[in-house]
């Protein structure tokens, strides 16, 4: 029996993580993506335990106290967390676990949970990546000037991960973090035992 | 500029090392095949430079005291070992190198050069290793037998390795390496500058 993995998959605002992460899933039927929990309403169509664990702040607090997140943040009034059952228990059935995440957040998972993989994804330029930005039209000239300036920043942090993959064509995208996963299941060190596999 | 590295392709007799090596430098053209050293006189069609770097005892006796080769072997009378100069020159200048090589040549790469990607390929079966090794047809008995000793006891090096792939389908064998590689090249250690690549 070989154990899964958690695999990080983050970058800077812009870089596109939210659709690879989405396609991967898409693709890989054997992935699970790592449910956050959060304590904002959920939306419509949201489903608990799906979408997200939607609990109340007193809740998150405790499970803060208790040590029970890999990782958490608090955006405007509301807490987003990875609870570390979720992801504990499926890497023990043998699961890859996906988790998609900003730079800061993929820090913390690396001091509490150093074993997992992560992957840097990059836009293949910061000119593009300011088009993607701003093309998104939701955001304020200020807005988009600070992520900006956050993505320019987070790019240092590359030496803390694992892999990288520039993400300019999709696909090729997917295909590389694919052979990622690949290569990280051939890794002697899932398996405990590998030699019972092969001698009867 | 990325450093390639040594990709070291091993396991026991009969796991079927040789036929992947071959198929695996004929599908992918900028894989670099590492050229051994030996003593012996060259068969005919072999080519100095790409078969083998064919050298007298003495040459290569003094190779050895200089400390230039990642590892060596004496079978019966001749020797064989991997000149270290030909394996680092190509790494520097990017370029991935195969070296095929039984275990205990491996134990030693590791030793010698422990930066490089070692991958263990694993009969499907014990039975299947033993057909594998009866089936060459130019071994007695007593010959066969140990091969299948030497091949069982080196299953207990598998945790020296980076990597393990079972060989049952060559083309899943083949394709499962090419995804190692892949991964291996996206590995952040090995490109001191990928923020360049993306910053004008």
């Amino acid at each position: 029996m070989s154990k899964g993995f958690l695999l990080v998959i983050s970058g800077p605002s812009g870089c596109g993580k939210g659709t690879i992460c989405k396609e991967l899933l898409k693709r890989n039927k054997e992935l699970v993506f790592s449910v956050s929990a959060t304590t904002r309403k959920p939306r419509k169509g949201e489903k608990e335990g799906v979408n997200y664990f939607f609990i109340d702040n007193k809740k998150f607090e405790d499970m803060v106290k208790n040590n029970q997140f890999i990782e958490y943040a608090k955006v405007h009034t509301n807490y987003y967390g990875t609870p570390k059952k979720f992801v504990l228990d499926q890497i023990d059935e043998g699961n890859i676990v996906i988790l998609e995440i900003d730079v800061q957040g993929a820090l913390q998972v690396k001091k509490a949970y150093p074993e997992a993989v992560f992957i840097f994804l990059l836009p293949p330029s910061m000119d593009e990546l300011k088009n993607r930005i701003t093309g998104r039209g939701t955001e304020s000239k200020e807005d988009i000037d600070i992520r900006y300036e956050n993505a320019f920043k987070e790019l240092k942090f590359i030496h803390e991960y694992d892999y990288f993959v520039i993400n300019d064509d999709i696909i090729k995208a997917l295909e590389e973090i694919e052979s990622i996963i690949i290569a990280e299941k051939a890794k002697v060190k899932r398996h405990k035992t590998i030699i019972e596999k092969i001698i009867p």
